[in-house]
């Protein structure tokens, strides 16, 4: 299908966040681009199973809706993470600027500066395809309206440099919120609702202003985490409300983060009994039965306490007696799930009854 | 990138669908797979922008999950719908069966019955691209436990039809649910975790016999509609409660269908004062506001009886009122926003302050 390239785009649904894995195929020697801290199994895996040398973890920005998971990989690879200079991020190994180049075995990717949607936003080349980050997207571009973001200048970015790239060139971009995967230069100039070239640099800047649009769910935690490469080492994941001094986790923002359950970024307990956890409330996936006495007791004793555990039960009762008891014994990141699995179905959220 | 074709791919988050266009770059005579009713007018969109002509509407079997697209296609486009000969659906224009062929230009697409998930799985191979639907999908398959579906028919179809494809095929799956976007024969070959060659029948048999999977959320909705190709005209989309003599929807059940509002299959009617709706709580997407009073009186008295609207306002007072009030002077598709925006505010659930 193509010449001498390996090319995998990966997909995150919870920020509808593309990462992509490309490598030459003579070499092995492999980059990952805006790799999301929860998918790292997952990449580590199809990077493993295609036997790549993972050489450069690229980012197209600092993020400001997900984590990186740039600082993971480095520890799991040896890769070097890259950056823009001018992001101002101590923690990466290669700065990079407009022009720059990196190696791939005999290929190249190549470095274009395209600020506008932050101001430190690089696009990268490799052979016919750009990965575009928030700058270009399919038929629409990144917000501009925080991160030194500007519209001037994505405006600027798009038409003096992303366009002027043959119009067969494949656009790969960041974030995809109505399920397209793909898209070429041509297409954009012709169909992009805000960047297509029958619209002005005036119209465009209204269209920007226009937006409105709410912050990202996560922008507190992720750009503080991304100026630190994604290195979250002690930091709690999810968000918790305190009610009655037992932090409380919403069933909505467990649900947005199961796949940290998945892979163990999260343990999720549930404390009730064994005939309970099979029964006809059922249970959610990937949760460890462990019910709330001698049993559960055993578990936290045998559990490294800077782990962070979600407690779960029927009603949510029996789990804040068992965050409030991890609490005691020396726990920092544990909360109860409000509500527990009454409130869990009631929102026809995920469940498992094997 | 490829030589002589167009190929896009596209995906629906709900059910984790993908669809495929591929059509001949020479005539631009086009094919659509396995489209999903809810993102009809992002697929004809693109295929107007790309300015194909769709011959055919695939679908690789009866879909349990999600409603084709089909019948809606065929009317707006002349597109022939096309499904197994062996699933007996009356409406579809052409039947087809193990190796079918259907010209798009000078180009083939060649049907292989893949049966094991359903007895009428088939696969589209155009090119060097197969298109497996729910029989092989990427690192696993299909569950194969309803709709005749048969573990032994799927290893079958898995080893003796697909794995004897070109190693370097590139596979698009009906679905994926951890963010995959392709394969090849070779790597499933390798690192398939259900069917790779290093699996016995009998081993992958038990696998399946041990998985206890939940049906499908849509599954008696999906199936009936898909057997009259997705012509859901006069049905009821959104799943309704009835609380106190009022149709009801949850919160979860109308975030999970934001599509059917933005593509305006279903209106959302925002019933409270225009200072409301751009305060505090916000308002949801999309949603039109018309206050109860004359102004909703107005707007129900110039509006077609068979509309789905589900009604909102602040906590569902007045909105359960609009419910009522709408069925009293005909509407048979109508609920009530169960909670209102503080609820759905409460669950995180999308909101837009513009």
């Amino acid at each position: 299908m193509n010449s001498g390239y390996i090319f995998h785009q990966l997909f995150e649904a919870e920020t509808s966040t593309y990462t992509y894995v490309i490598a030459d195929l003579a070499t092995k020697e492999a980059a990952i681009i805006d790799p999301v801290f929860e998918m790292l199994e997952r990449d580590l895996r199809l990077i493993n199973e295609l036997g790549l040398n993972l050489k450069y973890v690229l980012d197209t920005h600092i993020h400001a809706d997900h984590i990186t998971g740039a600082s993971e990989l480095r520890k799991r690879t040896g890769a070097k993470t890259c950056v823009s200079k001018d992001a101002n991020v101590e923690c990466v190994d290669i700065s990079l600027q407009d022009q720059s180049e990196l190696n791939l075995g005999s290929k190249k990717i190549k470095v274009l500066a395209t600020p506008g949607h932050t101001n430190t936003c690089l696009s990268y080349l490799f052979e016919n395809l750009i990965f575009t980050g928030d700058s270009l997207m399919i038929r629409t571009c990144g917000r501009t309206d925080f991160q030194q973001g500007s519209s001037d200048k994505m405006f600027s970015s798009v038409r003096e440099t992303l366009f002027q790239l043959p119009d067969d060139t494949m656009i790969y971009p960041g974030h995809d919120y109505k399920g397209y995967t793909s898209s070429n230069i041509g297409t954009e100039k012709k169909f992009n609702s805000r960047l297509r070239t029958s619209i002005s640099k005036d119209e465009f800047k209204k269209i920007m202003s226009e937006l409105k649009l709410a912050p990202p769910k996560k922008i507190q935690q992720a750009v503080p985490a991304n100026l630190v490469c994604g290195d979250i080492g002690g930091q709690q994941m999810l968000k918790y409300k305190t009610v009655n001094g037992i932090p409380e986790v919403e069933p909505e923002v467990l649900r947005q983060n199961l796949r940290l359950v998945e892979n163990k970024k999260i343990l999720l307990v549930d404390v009730r009994r064994a005939d309970e956890f099979t029964g006809e409330l059922g249970h959610i996936e990937n949760a460890l039965l462990r019910t709330l006495g001698p049993e559960l007791e055993n578990f936290l004793s045998g559990t490294d306490k800077d782990t962070e555990i979600i407690f779960v039960c029927r009603s949510g009762a029996r789990s804040g007696q068992a965050t409030s008891e991890s609490l005691r014994i020396g726990f920092k990141k544990v909360a109860n799930l409000k509500g527990g699995m009454i409130l869990w179905n009631q929102l026809s959220l995920p469940i498992s009854r094997s």
